[in-house]
Order: C-alpha cells, then sequence, then structure tokens
C-alpha cells in the first residue's frame, strides 16, 4: 500500500498530496482538484463529524471472527463498502492515468474483492462514456451514477446507463451546485418531488438519490419512491459550510428507517469509520477520495489493497466493540461525549 | 480574480498579505495596517461567529434560478451587499494606488453592478474629501460615512456630506475608539441618545449608525429616529474581545424588526456568508476588507470582478438551500450545533 | 516601547523570547526562566480564562472620559494596577540588569505614574535585600512580598520588611510549593488558619495573601484576618494545571465582597485584561512578566511606558463599555457566550 | 534526567523522537514504533481526558508532608504507580539496547525505588522470556503479563509465568486486536467470562485483568473472579478513536469500588497525572512509554531518576492541594469545567 500511495503522490502532484491524513486542509479550495469549495469547511466537516464519535472499547465477549459480509438493494457484498462516483482524472487528480483505465481499475478491484464500483458523470462526455463502457465490460456490475441534469439530456443519459446492464443508476443530485459544471455551461438543477417521480419512472432497477443532508429531503425521497438514498455533501465540493454526513446520518436513519436503503459517504477513510456509520445508521457506505487515490496509484491492485485494508480494519474494530456482524451493529459501541 | 489578488498582494506588502482566506491571523495587532486591534481577537470573532453557523443542504425543491436583488432604504440593488466604508489607503494598505483613484473604483465598480459604495473618513483631510468628490462625480449615488467627530466638526462634516448630492449618510459610531485617531489629537466620541437625535435632525435623508453591538444601543438608536443601523464591531479594529457581528446580530433583529432597517458588517468573505447574515435577520451586510483588496488590485475592474464572484456564490447558496429570495430567507437554512 | 522591547528580547535572550502576545507557549517548562511549570498549562489558563470572557461593545451612552483612579488598602493609586512581585533577575531573567537596577526601575516606574510596585523575595538573599532597599529608598512605598518560609525565618523576614517603611506587606502563599526553592533546600510550606493568623498579627499595617484559588481558601483567609487577598495560581509557576485567575475569581469574589479587599494576577496583558478582572470582581489587579519585559528592557522608563499604555488601553475600553469609573464596572459588559 | 533524554533520543532515532511532552502527534500512526494506531486518536484521547481534569489548588491548611507509601494486591510500594509492560525493544524502540538489558533495567530500577515493574509478551518469543527470566533474577519481584493468546499456548505461557516466582500475574487482554500480532499469524482474541473464569483458577497468585475500558467489562471482569482490573486502551495501539482512560475511569470506579482493585494506564507524563488518576479512583497508577524512554536512555539509572522525578512531583501536588495520602485522595481536588 505504501508505494501506491508513494506512486499516486507523484503522479496526482499538483492536484492532491496524498497526505498522512486526508482531511482537507492541504488541498483547500482546489475545486477543479481534489479539495473542498472555498474552506474546505464541509469537507473537514465529514472528518470532524466522524472524529466526534469515538468507540467503547469492549474485550469481555466472544465475538471472535466477526461477519462482515451483507446485502444491499439485493446484491450481496463481501463487505458494506462500495467506491464512491468520481471521475474527471485529467482536471481533478493530474491525468497521470487514463480516466479508461482509472474506471476499469475502480470497477474491476471492486469486484475482484466482491463489492460494486460508482462511476461518475460530467464534463466532458468521456466520463460518463469511459464509466459506462467499464460497467458494460463488467458485465453491469456497477453502479452508474447520472448528474442532475435537466430536461432530455437527464432521460437520455439515464436511458444509457440502463443499457450497459446495470440494474441499479444513481443520480448525484448533490452536484446541483458544481461550480465547474455550472462554469462549462451544462446547467444541473434541484428536483422537486415530482420531477422526482418522473426520474424514478424512467429507472427500470433500483434508484438511488445521492445527496440527502436533511429529514425534510429524506422524507420526500421516500414520496418519491426512491430505492436508497445516499447521505452525502458531495465530498464538500459544492456548499461550503454544509454539515457533515455523519452528523446529519442519524436523525435521517430514525425518519426514513424501514422505508429506504440508507447508504452514507463523506470522510471515510479506515474501517472503523465504516463501523462508525454503521451503528449511527447506515446499510453501508461509500468511500471516494481513497479509492482515487489507491486506483491511481495501483489501478486494479491499488483498489484491492485498499478494500483488504478496509476489511481489515474493520474487521478488528468489531472484535475490539464486540460487534458480530455487520447486519446488526448497535449504537451503544460509540460515544459522542 | 487571482491575477488581481497577485497584484494586489505586491501593491499591499507590508500592510496585507492578501491571504488564501482572509481571517486575520497573520496581521494581528496591525493598525495602523489590515489588521485586528491587539489579539485580533475581534476580527476572528467576525470569522468564527459566521463559521460556527453552517447549511442545510437542500436539494429537493423547484428553486433553480433565486431572486438576489432587493430594496434597500429606498434604493434598488442588484444583491443586498453594500461597499464598507474604509479609508487611508497610504498608512493602511501600503499606498499602492492613490485615495482619490480608491475610492473612485469602489464607488464606480459598485454602482456598474449595481449596487453602492461607502466612503470613509478620518485623518488627514483627503480621505473624506477624495469620497465626497466620488460621490459627488456619481451624482450623488454613494454613502458618505462620518467619524463621530466632537462639536462642530460632525455637523460641518455632515453638511457636506449632503452637498454631494447623496441622500443616505452614515455615521460610523463604532470608530468612537480608534486609537489611531486618538492619537493624531482629533478625538471621536460616543454619542447619547439626545446628541443623536440632535444628529439625525441635521441630515435630511436617510441616517445609518454604524457600530450597534448590543440589543440596548439597538433600542436607543430606534429611539433617536436613525432609519438603519449596522451591526459591526469596526472590523476588529477598536476593542480587541469584542464580539463578532454575527454573534449579536439574531437579538439584535428580533428587537427592532420592523422598526429599522438592519445592516450588519464582518467577517464576510462568500455569497454564503452574506446568506448566512441574512438568514440571522440582516437586511443587507456590508463587505470591507475583501473590497479593498480587491480595489487596490484592480480598481474598478476589481471591484466587479469581485462582485460578480460574491453574485455567483450567493445564487449558488439559495439554489443548494431551497432560498427563493434574499428578500425572505428562512432561518431555518442554518443550524448552529 | 517598541524598542524597550526589542531592547529586552536581546537581554533576556535564553530566558524570554518577547513574544509578540506572551501566552506561555514558547517558554513552556521554563522554570526557572520565564515560563510555566511543566505543560505550562496554568500559565496558559490564566490566558484562556480571561480570553473566555469578551465584551459588549456600548456606544450610545456619555462616558466620554471615564475615571481610572482608585483606592486599595488606603492608597489612592491612578490607575488599579499594581507590578506584582517577581525577582531572580539572574537565572529567571537573564542577567542583563542587575537585580538593584531591576527592582528600582520597578518600584520608582510605579511611583511615578502613580501606583506602587512589589518586590519578590526568594533565593538567594539578594533577592529580597534589593527589594527591601529599593522600598526603604522610596520611603516605603512599595510592597514587599515575603515567601511562605518555615517557622523563625518567617518572621524575622517580615520584621525586617516592615523596617522599610512599607505599610503593606504581602506573602506569596502560592509559592509554596514552588520546585526551585525546594531543591535549594529552604522549605517553603502551605500555613493552617492557625498559622496565618499567628502571621497577621506580627504585620502591623495592611497584609495581602497572595495564592488564594479557592472559596474555600479565600474564606479560611478572610477568616484568619488578612486585608486582602491576591486571587493567582503564581503565574503558573507551581503547579501544573491550576485554573485560572478569572476563571474562579468571580466565586471567590462572591464569597468574601465586603469582608476582604480582592485583587487578581495571571495573564493580564493590556487595559482590556483589566477592566475584565475588574467587572470579574477584583478590586485591583497586579501584573507581572510585562512588567518584567519592561523593565528589564527600559528600566523606570519601560515600566513608565507600559504604564502609559496599560492607561490608555483602559481608558479605551470603558469608552466603548460605557464604564464611567472603575470603581464601579458593570458586570453585564461581559459575555462568557 | 535530560542527558538520559537525549541519548535515548539518539538510541530511539527513527522510532522515537522523545518529544518535550509525549502526546501521540509526531508518531501518530507509527505501529510497530511507539506510536497510536491510525490517526493516533486513542493515545491522545489519554492525554486529553487527563488535561480535561485541572486542580483546585489550595494552601490553608497543614499538609507538609504528605503520605506517598501505598499497598497494592498485598504489595507495599514507595509510591502509587508501575511500570507498565512493554516489550519489543527492537521493533518498537530502534533496537538501541538489548531486550534482556531493557527489560531488567525496568525490573531492577523499579525495585530499588520500592515498586514493581511489568513485562510484555509478543512475538518473538525472547519477548516474554527475558521478561521472564528478569522476574526470577529479581526472585519473583516484578509482574509478568501475557497476552490472551488462544487455547494451549494462553494456559503454558500462564504457568511459566508462576514458575518465576511471581505471585502477581496479569493479561493485557486490550492486546486482543493488536495489529502486528495477527499479521505474524499467532492470534490473540477477546474472552468470554466463562473463558476469563477457567484462566483466572489457572493463576494460584493474584491476577490482573488490563484492557478494561467499560462499566460493563469490569462488572464482567468482577464475576469472573480476577483480582484487579487495569482502565486502558493499551496506550491507543489497537484501536484509533477508543476513549482515554481518564475519562471512562470514574464511572468504572463506582461500578466496581470496594469489589476490585483498580488500576489506570494511559498517558500518565507526571506526578500530577498520577494524583488526578487516584483522584478519579484509580487505587495505583501504570505508566508506559516514558519509563521505556528512560529504561533505553539510561537503563537502571533512567528508571530510577524517572521515578525520583514522578515522585517529586506527586508530592508538590499533594501538598498544592491539600492531599495528606496517596490512600485517600479527595476527588473535589479536581475540576472538570
Amino acid at each position: 500500500m505504501k508505494e501506491i500511495l508513494e506512486n499516486a503522490r507523484k503522479l496526482m502532484k499538483g492536484y492532491c498530496r496524498v497526505c498522512p491524513v486526508c482531511d482537507g486542509r492541504a488541498c483547500a479550495g482546489e475545486v477543479p482538484g481534489m479539495g473542498g469549495l472555498g474552506t474546505a469547511s464541509a469537507f473537514k466537516a465529514n472528518l470532524a463529524a466522524l472524529a466526534a464519535y469515538r468507540f467503547n472499547m469492549r474485550l469481555v465477549h466472544d465475538v471472535k471472527k466477526p461477519q462482515i459480509r451483507t446485502t444491499i438493494l439485493g446484491k450481496s457484498l463481501s463487505l458494506p463498502v462500495l467506491a464512491a462516483p468520481i471521475g474527471g482524472v485529467s482536471f481533478n487528480m493530474g491525468g497521470g492515468v487514463s480516466e479508461a483505465a482509472y474506471i476499469e481499475a475502480l470497477i474491476q478491484g471492486s469486484l475482484a474483492k466482491g463489492t460494486l464500483g460508482c462511476t461518475g458523470d460530467g464534463v466532458p462526455e468521456f466520463i460518463h462514456q469511459t464509466g459506462f463502457q467499464a460497467i458494460q465490460a463488467a458485465g453491469g456490475m456497477g453502479i452508474p451514477f447520472i448528474k442532475p441534469w435537466e430536461d432530455d439530456e437527464l432521460f437520455d443519459k439515464l436511458e444509457r446507463a440502463q443499457a450497459t446492464g446495470a440494474d441499479i443508476i444513481g443520480m448525484d443530485l448533490d452536484a446541483a451546485g458544481l461550480v465547474t459544471l455550472r462554469k462549462m455551461g451544462r446547467p444541473v438543477s434541484p428536483k422537486s418531488v415530482t420531477e422526482l417521480k418522473r426520474i424514478r419512472a424512467a429507472v427500470s432497477g433500483k434508484f438511488i438519490l445521492k445527496g440527502v443532508m436533511t429529514v425534510a429531503d429524506a422524507l420526500l425521497a421516500a414520496e418519491a419512491g426512491v430505492d436508497a438514498i445516499v447521505v452525502s455533501n458531495h465530498g464538500g465540493r459544492v456548499l461550503d459550510f454544509a454539515r457533515g454526513a455523519a452528523e446529519v446520518l442519524p436523525a435521517i436513519h430514525a425518519a426514513v428507517k424501514g422505508k429506504l436503503t440508507v447508504l452514507a459517504d463523506g470522510g471515510v477513510r479506515s474501517g472503523g469509520d465504516v463501523l462508525k456509520l454503521l451503528a449511527l445508521g447506515a446499510d453501508a457506505v461509500m468511500i471516494g477520495r481513497p479509492f482515487s487515490v489507491a486506483a491511481v496509484g495501483g489501478l486494479k491492485t491499488g483498489v484491492e489493497q485498499y478494500l483488504d485494508k478496509i476489511m481489515l480494519e474493520l474487521e478488528q474494530c468489531m472484535v475490539l466493540t464486540g460487534t458480530a456482524s455487520v447486519a446488526d451493529v448497535d449504537p451503544a459501541i460509540l460515544t459522542d461525549s
């Protein structure tokens, strides 16, 4: 892993410093790039919100081999972790590898370890195109995410996403305020419940709505009939001073549990962070920047090794908190005092 | 904008470092200069108070084109932002441009983008003189601010300010403790309600009182008959360990809403900060140092580009919080937890 | 003042860095020297406790010329500030000036500006000897402080202190844990109420007990018949992780007001800090390190200029908070939120 | 002591920087090495939890010679401090001294000053072997700690530990998640109450269970019949984001007082820290890294000098808080506000 990170540090020079802890300080304001928008407050909030929860260490029990396999939206996954949709290698990551090589590494590396990678969307066109190709090449085993374009562009893309064979489609609504896209003249926008219903109806498989940060939006998403939401502030790249995902997750989980699958995304760096989000109500989590760094630095191998690290850490944290299964994580393993 | 900032960095050398985030750390104690007084606690408090409020990101709605135009004291403005009164280019900003060029850029740049600039006062005389000239040249489209001088000096200046054609006049009462002026032997002082009434009566147009930081002072200002107050600690330049504007704004707003127009000033750096102050009760905000940097670095163009940036950011934050109009901002878009 | 500080920086090299803000960070653990003991937590706590209180800025009033003169223990002082007892120029401050020159500067500089300086005690003998001489030379106008020695040494020194002509004598009980003295084989110790009564009886003038940090100790001090207490953690030099003076002052003031004169000491750097301690219940304050730096850097002139600075700042803060007199400071000028 | 630290700094180069304050920042993530796991959050939490408690300084009393001798598990100790079990000089500390020289210094230095050292366990075999030899050479005067191995390995080692002559045996259950051991293929694991009872029964002397961080685990430990527990997060080396020992100690103490001897371990650097943990409910404390540094830097002399320092500091803090005996420390000497 150390070699992979060093390689990434070289290839991403000027775009990502591959810091010892990826926390949004060094790259504050670097959009495009890997940073958070403005002061990077929202990026840092994701990490701060996770760090505010700490573990109650428990050792008098018999959980020696915890279960980390889970099922999400009908898919059996080797661990409750998905690679988040991130694209734009050339302008966000320095272009040290091609968009196609990058996204293929993400999809194939995830698959090799028993989970799924998501693909991103944006401008220029090859971002979603290479993503769709990678998923198609994997027999549909990946989740294409579409940005919240206006009018026909959106429905056209949803159709093409389904043509890849994917039976889960996502839309990152949190991109609706993305500075870079608006500057390129390709408007994205918020959606009303009525619009969301129309979008949902256009997807024959499962539909994930990413970018839900309030209980109100979560309830509207449920009303619109989506299958899953992702609690996410888009990695702090759209709204400076947005709250952190782990801050708002518990109330959202309480409001929609049983109705929606709840995913969470933002600031996850280790298996311990995964366990925290599960304890706060997530069914599974998405990880963003660390997968990008691993993919640029080590392609498929990098993605696999990062997943190995996460699995090992997750298991150990479960042992040390007496958590037998990711499907049933006791909130009491955490303290926020 | 990047070029303008770089130019400002050169011209303001030794007076302002044009930091990535203008937060009062690097320049602590630099009065004269661009810093906060003493430990710069009051300067930093303005930023900390704003940062303590964060946004609830909302995306399931139909606010795609928010309204940022507003009307303040009878003036229709393209956005709820005024350029705060700051003078003294030579001793505060390094003298890289002349006082006249600076203040003209501020007044004309603001006008070009549909809002108003304020002019400052102080010692030497040319500070208010160049300000008055710039407003007169703009047909009275600017707001002259007078310091709280003692006796005839004050009334004499108010008269001359009105002679520029301006129909809104301000007094920055928060300058009553200004170290630099007292050292120069030109006393400024607090004013009783009785004095304020006399001052108000001497102004035929609208009158703004700047430097209100408590509910008690706000109520006395209302009693004295002013049209508007500015919640401001004078950029942290008069009282170390004063509170931040955003801290005290909500209670002041609650006490005088409907009676007075409430402006707020202190630590505003981005369109998101503008939206926060509106949500906390301001009708419009003033921005200080960033306008000075933009004016020194790029004259009229600098001011215009800074206003473009603020407008874009404000719109985007409104989209991402579901805020349709600056005239009606829901306090619930903010959290202070 | 700037020159004086630069001179001090040279003379105190290796002992005090004369930092822009004297806050205990750079010199942490430097005892002997000018630092706080151990992690310097108690030194820093003095500053943090003061910083936690902030001012409510008030400008609509008629306090244009506030009164800073006060009377403490029968002495009329030009401002409510005393120079705290600090000795040991050679091992604490680098020895750039002699002990005699230093303490004479402190006593004479204080007198010249209308207040009193205190002298310290310790090992070697010349610390208290030079202090006693300086007070005697000033006709008894100074306050000698004696350490809490055991047995005859204490009573012997109290007698010699009174022989200087001073009619106020102090004991810094907070020195009872001083590491440096114990290592030199000269034990100091806590005192019971019985012992304190005997000590009090040995002093014919007023008696000040320094080092009271709890309500319980303050009540016992009153029971022992002392005239005044100094709320002080000995500049953070005896007990790492002691609380800050400004933290404990309000409760102590509430418990003994009307019974004892209450002085406070710790972390005062500016006139604003003086005003804060008065608002929290002190009748006057002591300032330590800044006087030492001023005395080493500029002898009598240094002490005078530092007092001028404090007086100017105190007046300005009183104007900006609407405080008419130091004898009657409204606690409501502060907020601790 | 200064020389010893400098020597340690040389010998531990690349493994420990021997920082002025040992706080886990510089070495974050260095496992193996001397750091905390991951972000070192749990290492830092130990220090932060202690720092959050501060002393109420008391000086009006007659505690001039406090008592620091105590009795723990039937042993009379000169102070309530034990050297914690740490091994692995070569991979954790740089190998500047041999494992045997290191552990002998720890055991003999502790004994020379009237207390006991603990020995560690791990991979390779010589870690526990040299520890057992050092205790045997000291006539059983030391406490061997065994890791929570699975099956026969555990019972075999317990037997060999008792063969050293030691009549107190410990198990660091907190090692159950140790990354380094698992990677070496030597599994350690949590234990159920049933397993703990079997382990307890295999020890004829006293048995200490290390790694209890919740009230629930403490009650289960009591049920299993252990004699003492150590509240410890394993120096922050097994679970990133575990809580600090001083945070959880009061509740654990309240739950098992009178039933179990309670030791605490984590972040203790000074005599003041020792006193804090006693005030929070510990009967005695363990100190880890500082002993390792002292032993590497000065062997037996280093350990003795560090113990001298701790004793002096402990006495002084007791004087300054009016604490007469370590056997009866008033919780009210602390404040957590």
